[in-house]
């Protein structure tokens, strides 16, 4: 421990770290260790690293006397370099102590400026500068940050002080308060300090700085920054570092000014310069969005020389990273300085156009630009618009800015904890709010939009969204937002009311508007083009090439939707929906109450043309994809009717007594219908069910296969517990089947294989492949049965399971690899040992998740199966499975 | 194979088999090896080994050239000590060809007596015996037998020819027919054969014997043998031998005769001479039931000699086999010979009774006593009788044989099948039959008595009844049955009306009876202290002596029956159970429906003290023992009311408004309730309840440790799936735990632990072990979600599958050793890895099962649980267990 090093300089045109030390110096410390490298003018600095914070917390909240040791020596580093000294009261170091954890969490995490001001070195400022009401500003800014993050003064005491001294001036802006004013605003913010915290508002620098380094290595583990992480799924870091960093002033006068900007336009892609600035200003005030900001385009005509300045380092910057940054600056005093860059966060469609370009470019590869998009920005490219047919009869109530892109339709909302009330409730909210914050960020997750009245693209309401995917309009001035009430040229919308917004224009809608599914354009398609290349060339050991992506549909529309899509077959075809129906519901119900096997028989002869039917126009539409048709599943009494006046209506019809239909009904009753009479247990009970279902597949595959069409049927058995249920109906299918082909006086080439969803099956694999032509995993069922949650009644604890940290994540929407994955594993280990050519595949929800498609990939499955709109994002995530473990 | 031998002789004081080649003789074929090396006097022959029943499965029914060489070898051999010829015209050998498995099934597969007669034999033999009524008697049943058993020929076809004979003659025993009438019968048997065969009744016994040999391997696999072996789990055999042996015949004569005896008393197990006899008779006439046999007290007054000669074989075969052997024999013409030995079916009590005795003779050594009992036979012992109290106020209606101990009462069916209809619905059935077959095994299994009303002691229904434990009233010749009644004594028994009987005594009760448990005697207490010694004896590696029975209990009363069946601590006390009474609770439905967690928190304090309670009743009932309490387990719905007028009630009760009520109740309901929000998610969404019912505990524990008593608390937090929930659970109970020490002024060692009952639960053992002092293997819930079973439901769907061989047995009554079993180990292994002393046991119903206990201790588990009355069973199976794995 004692050899080494916790504590990296930067600036002066060198450094120790660089960009790739990301772990250990967070984004932000690597990226200004790159570029004073890069010789871009960085005010110098220092960051303690990331294993620093871990250590902090391994030692109860302290450091080893070496942390401590190789900060003075920096400290005394950039003293030097600077020729200034902190604290020193002829003239005082000023500095910014920042977080920076290896992945962005913005806002997230704590922050203190001005660092190393006290009651002398304000003076000497004061007299420096020349200008006593910056200096003076600049200590009260520190005495509140400091109170507030580093020692926990409630900010309300701060704001109140500011407030009442503005109302005694009779004035409206803090800029509208002169040195002696902010004087006295020290006067009473020391005086509230030191109410609060029983002590006087410290003048030692030191313990200024090491309180400040304190607050912000405990903030990576505060409340909200915790459940940012959890919310995105941020795990496996050691902590955030902290940077220390001489102060640059955007408020020292008109001569200075701070703003950020973006290589390109992280809402579109397009390869523009794009930017927002405020003079006079510190940085806070442009992202905070309580001052709306200024186009980069006045500062091209304002001040063309520094213009050209900032275009020169985002270039250099931009073809240094090769990826669109996001750049923070500061003009202190007509001196330019880069204080931060980093890959920007962007929206869906930026990602995909800016990754396309870039190859197009040459600045990047193909491989490069495929694991670049997030499966999340792809899904924004599929999120919902308004129904174009529909927009040119909508009049729009008002505009804001068009903060993140898709259009969403909810119920107002005007709190982030009414927000996720409403959502439990299974209501869809739309978040209004004048402004959100790091606390908003559960409420945030649950809206299907965001509405916000002030700030910019830059504000926290804009850059969340977009991480999100979810629809915002930001800085929408004209709504008037009073306590559950919004009023908008005349119009009033309360608290439950719907609104639309389109997040791609900035357009607010009265009421509930149609939301339709966008289009494929060229630029996606090339991009996931450029994904397949890599997914369909993917080699494993003892594997046939590639990794293939079907799709679960059950009607031919879906099929033919998820062929454009790009779906490679249906993994999943589930029959049973084909039964609802009315003509075909009725005679199943027929079948269902049939008193004997012979009357059942007769029957079911009537549902074999219908299911018939159904079959071919799935084939057809997957002319030349394999098709898995999965037989019958649910407890027959999903189909009996539920209401006394249905069963009445049927009783009617079939000619039967009320009182026997009724007793029948109450017969199939099961107190855990999940664990009950269902999949295969059907088969064996009801034989001829699963009959008439493999006759009419295979009817269909032969009609089909003489109108020309090419037809590869997979017949999956589902629920199998026990090899004997799977030996035995495979032998009742394939009697079926030789009797369909003797008839037809033909052959088609199938499959007969089974689901992997119940425990046993998986445990027992090695038993079941040698009848099984594939496995396909049901993992939402293994799921339920592994961890013994029940889908449907998970609701009741599920919450507090992931707010208390029990479950990381619902094990529904990602694969839980420690648990169910055992078990994948396990049957697919067992599976290739007896055969090592079967076919595996997945056809649970997961099968659309990204970190669960990897899990396949590694796990060694030929395909997965998603519903027809995730398929792109399975192309997309499965690709990028293959680059990860290459 | 060439030089493999298949056949093996017997007889002429030596043989080429022995008692230890049972599994290739089968038992009949091994006794008679041996019996013809010790010198016994059976009948000469040879067996055809199970081998060859193998063989002929495995080559579709047909033997082997070299099968056939060694047949007719050892015929030739038999011939030549015989004297005789099969076929021979002057002097025919006539042999019987009688099935023997290595495990005995009586009655289940064929036998055909007296082959080798033929139209010419028949003849010589009628002159060489003198008896001409003998010879034609001799072929009319070989030609029956044959025709039935070897060809399929309608018994019903020969019994209506004999019972039409009769009745021109006019008589009415097949005794009083002379010589020309069985002439007669032959001639018209053999039209019945031709009629129904279109071939003349074979010849040719060469022909005779090999269809009488494919008879009997045939027989191996007919219906009623497959369910026999199915009912008595008897698998790994390779089939049955074939024993052709030398005819002897009782019915030659006054001086010839047949019997059955035991060298002990098989329904007591009292050592004296036991048996039953019938003179001038064939064998199947005693073991048929149809002529009331004579008892061996007429035989030692009849002919002393002979029952002199008997005495001494059954000593000798006794002291040879040393144990208790079940002899048939034959007189033929004064000179005895002994057919077949084997050791004897019996009764629990006989079993325990004959196993202590022997060794109390010095004969066997305790392991052996203790491998010999079967933990079915010792269950007997624990099986109802007439509550004594009640005993002294009734009177029999009638009284028949005491066949097989126990007392039973149900309501009277007159068929196998209804019994099994009756008893699907859920009715405690008796099964009344004038004599049973084994056709009706099925019916016999489900009954929970058999009364007969003609046959004795080793009659059908007697044999198999004990087999299985069933109380059995045989020979009970007052009953009058036709049709569905009995009439008896001027009284009228109808179906439905109950009945109830007493094995033991043989009496018959008329209507429903109060049965009471027995209570254990002093042999039985001596014999399970020997099971004990080898039990807490065993010694595996890496784990501490013993192993271990404890008891699943919930009130003090059925912890103190447990303890006195011999438990060896508590291994489950739910205490949801505790909850059921009306005062607790109405308290527990107030806990349910408050609105907030310290309204919640109140009504919990009033069920501390009353859990308090119950907690110090079974302290202090176990004192000295360790005593597992599982925290709440069910889901909150089981609690609350059902109907309207209960929620009314409650409602009015509580002072709140019905509708509130009854939408909480609603808010409850699941639709998969096995899979829903109950056991520890419950401790984790609603802490106060575990922490009252810790807190309830530890009080106990506390209080009851101050007057003396030695308390070893065991805390258990039930269906953990994921090591976070018992991380966070365990840390709430320490904290509770804690808190009562401190209160108290005092500390009891305790234990926390688990159940693992989730399948990831078990796939994570590894992760959970850390945090658990003890693993309970709740396999009831883990057989559930490892075959996706509902136990409530399973009914809809169970009866085909074992029925259909899909499963072998019903998983939740042994455990499934390839898939939940597979679980157990894994979790077992996984947390040993991590926590080498972990203690580990069962408390599923699994734990009072044989074969499941086995499991379990091979897979190392330091003790089973199970309910009270298995205890004694668990005892025994435990120490076989011990000493199968030895």
């Amino acid at each position: 421990m004692s050899m080494e090093k916790f504590v990296y300089f930067f600036g002066g045109g060198t450094s120790d770290g660089k960009a790739e030390m990301k772990q250990l110096l967070g984004g932000k410390g690597a990226n200004l260790a790159e570029m004073s490298n890069m010789g871009i003018p960085v005010p110098p600095g220092f960051t303690i690293s990331t294993e620093v914070c871990k250590v902090y917390y391994d030692n109860n909240r302290t450091y080893p006397e070496i942390v401590r040791k190789q900060v003075k020596e920096n400290l005394e580093k950039l003293e030097k370099l600077q020729g200034k000294k902190l604290g020193d009261p002829s003239d005082p170091l000023l500095v910014s102590i920042r977080s920076g954890a290896a992945v962005s969490m913005p806002g997230m995490m704590d922050t203190i400026l001005n660092l190393g001001l006290n009651d002398k070195a304000v003076e000497q400022i004061a007299v420096k500068t020349g200008n006593p009401r910056f200096a003076w500003d600049a200590y009260r800014r520190f005495i509140q940050m400091f109170g507030d993050v580093a020692m926990g003064v409630p900010h309300h005491d701060f704001e109140a002080i500011l407030e009442s001294v503005k109302k005694e001036k009779g004035v409206e802006n803090d800029t509208e308060l002169t040195a002696d004013d902010l004087k006295k605003v020290v006067k009473l913010y020391k005086e509230a300090y030191k109410n609060f915290i029983k002590e006087d508002f410290p003048q030692d620098p030191m313990v200024q700085l090491w309180a400040a380094i304190d607050a912000v290595f405990g903030s990576w583990n505060n409340k909200r920054a915790i459940k940012y992480r959890a919310i995105n799924g941020i795990v496996g870091l050691l902590g955030t570092a902290v940077n220390v960093q001489t102060m640059v002033f955007g408020n020292y006068g008109d001569t200075s000014g701070t703003g950020v900007c973006f290589s390109r336009d992280p809402s579109t892609g397009e390869n523009y310069f794009y930017g927002e600035y405020l003079m006079n200003a510190q940085g806070e005030d442009v992202v905070a969005g309580i001052r709306t900001p200024e186009t980069l385009k006045s500062l091209e005509k304002e001040n063309p020389e520094m213009y050209k300045q900032l275009v020169g380092f985002k270039e250099k910057l931009e073809n240094h990273f090769k990826d669109m940054q996001d750049i923070e600056f500061t003009i202190q005093q007509g001196v330019l300085y880069i204080l931060q860059t980093r890959n920007a966060k962007r929206t869906g469609p930026a990602a995909i156009r800016c990754a396309v370009e870039m190859v197009e470019e040459g600045m990047i590869n193909k491989e490069t630009a495929v694991k670049r998009v997030t499966p999340e920005q792809l899904d924004q490219l599929l999120h919902p618009m308004i129904d174009p047919k529909m927009r040119k009869t909508l009049k729009a109530i008002t505009k804001g800015l068009n903060a993140s892109p898709g259009a969403a339709c909810g119920q107002v909302v005007f709190t982030a904890d009414e927000a996720e009330h409403w959502a439990k409730d299974g209501k869809k909210v739309l978040l209004v709010r004048k402004e959100t914050s790091p606390e908003d960020i559960g409420g945030m997750v649950v809206a299907q939009g965001i509405l916000t009245s002030t700030g910019g693209m830059t504000s926290h309401a804009a850059v969340v969204a977009r991480g999100m995917g979810t629809p915002c309009v930001a800085g929408c001035k004209d709504l008037l937002i009073t306590g559950k009430s919004i009023k908008v040229k005349g119009i009033e919308i309360k608290e439950g009311d719907y609104l639309t917004i389109d997040g791609s224009t900035g357009e607010v809608f009265n009421g509930k508007v149609e939301l339709a599914k966008p289009k494929f354009d060229d630029r996606l398609t090339k991009f996931l083009t450029w994904a397949d290349e890599i997914r369909l060339g993917a080699e494993r050991k003892g594997l046939p090439k590639g990794f293939l992506v079907r799709t679960n549909a059950d009607q031919p529309h879906d099929a033919v939707v998820a062929r454009e899509f790009g779906a490679e077959g249906i993994g999943l075809c589930r029959t049973e929906h084909m039964f609802f129906d009315a003509e075909k519901l009725e005679i199943f119900q027929q079948m269902i109450v049939a008193e004997d096997v012979a009357t059942r028989k007769n029957v079911l002869k009537k549902l074999i043309l219908l299911q018939q039917k159904d079959f071919e126009g799935i084939f057809e539409a997957m002319n030349g994809l394999p098709v898995t048709i999965r037989l019958l599943d649910p407890p027959l009494h999903e189909f009996v009717p539920k209401t006394p006046e249905d069963t009445k209506t049927l009783a009617g019809k079939m000619g039967i007594p009320v009182e026997k239909l009724q007793s029948k009904i109450d017969s199939l009753h099961e107190l855990n219908p999940m664990l009950g009479h269902r999949g295969c247990r059907l088969g064996i009970t009801y034989p001829e069910i699963y009959d008439m279902q493999v006759e009419a597949i295979m009817r269909a595959a032969c009609e089909q296969t003489k109108k020309g069409v090419k037809v590869i049927p997979e017949i999956m058995i589902p629920l199998i517990g026990t090899f004997q249920e799977l030996k035995m109906l495979r032998a009742n299918a394939e009697k079926v089947i030789a009797s369909v082909f003797e008839t037809m006086k033909m052959k088609v080439d199938h499959k007969i294989g089974t689901m992997i969803e119940i425990p046993r099956a998986a445990i027992t694999a090695d038993e079941v492949a040698p009848y099984a032509d594939f496995f396909s995993f049901g993992t939402n069922d293994l799921t339920q049965m592994t961890y013994g949650y029940s889908r449907d009644d998970i609701g009741s604890f599920l919450p507090d399971y992931i707010e208390q940290g029990v479950l990381e994540r619902d094990p529904f929407q990602a694969i839980d690899q420690n648990g169910v994955g055992v078990l994948v594993k396990m049957a697919s280990d067992k599976a290739r040992a007896i055969k090592p050519d079967i076919k595996l595949g997945i056809c649970g929800e997961h099968g659309g998740e990204a970190s669960s498609i990897e899990f396949c990939y590694r796990t060694g499955l030929n395909y997965v199966s998603c519903s027809p709109y995730r398929v792109p994002l399975a192309r997309l995530s499965a690709a990028q499975a293959v680059l990860k473990n290459k």
